[in-house]
């Protein structure tokens, strides 16, 4: 399996133990220490596994249903660090209420003896249409 | 000088091109390629070196005045993939208008002949204050 192909696997299972709800098989897919790094959607910067672990289960624990449709999924790596970026595009109900949103995300994958493992994952939300951007002369 | 000082170093260029709203000095800073990527806050994901020039093109001829201040710049390198967190707090003059705010930003930059040059940046606001999430047992 080419390097590429094993990072979107790796970044697959991210989202399969996202959708999953489960805190075991989010820990699996994920590197632990202290230069493991996530930002959520609106939230600061979380720094360290112990932080990130936490977010997870708080997010877990207050997700009743999580659903992911991924789209322009492109992975690139290099030696021992890849990086994806990706559309979220997400069906979820939390606390009864049912909601469709798109994230743009961005995931970092180190490569360890397990193979590769998320060390950052920055998501947040799309506000606005591609901005009109013909004047490029200046 | 160290991998993770001249990531920091070519971190720094990035805001100061990014200060000067000088195109030339933002050209330089980027890898030019398909593989980049650029999320500025809100927006779609840009890919490829045109689409992300011309957002900076469009950005700069639409900003009076940018001023950054820094804080909690992170960096790691790889052989030949480095990536840096940081905030920006800025200050800018937009249409006439002064604002200050705080971006979360990941910078992605890759080992060329000319040292280390951005091929991804992603940059997103924070909406909220750090979550309480005591209950990380499930």
């Amino acid at each position: 399996m080419s390097d590429v192909a094993a990072v979107e696997q790796a970044n697959a299972r991210f989202y399969q133990a996202f959708e999953t709800l489960d805190l075991t098989r989010m820990e699996a897919v994920w590197s632990h220490g202290e230069h493991v790094k996530c930002v959520h959607p609106g939230w600061p910067l979380l720094v360290g596994w112990e932080a990130v672990r936490s977010s997870w289960a708080t997010i877990f624990e207050n997700t009743a249903e999580m659903r992911f449709t991924l789209s322009d999924v492109r992975a690139s790596a290099s030696d021992d660090l890849a990086w994806v970026t990706c559309t979220e595009n997400i069906l979820s109900e939390v606390q009864g209420r049912l909601s469709v949103t798109s994230i743009l995300a961005t995931n970092l994958f180190e490569r360890t003896a397990d193979g590769w493992r998320l060390v950052h994952h920055h998501a947040s939300h799309v506000f606005s249409a591609a901005p009109q951007s013909e004047s490029t002369n200046n």
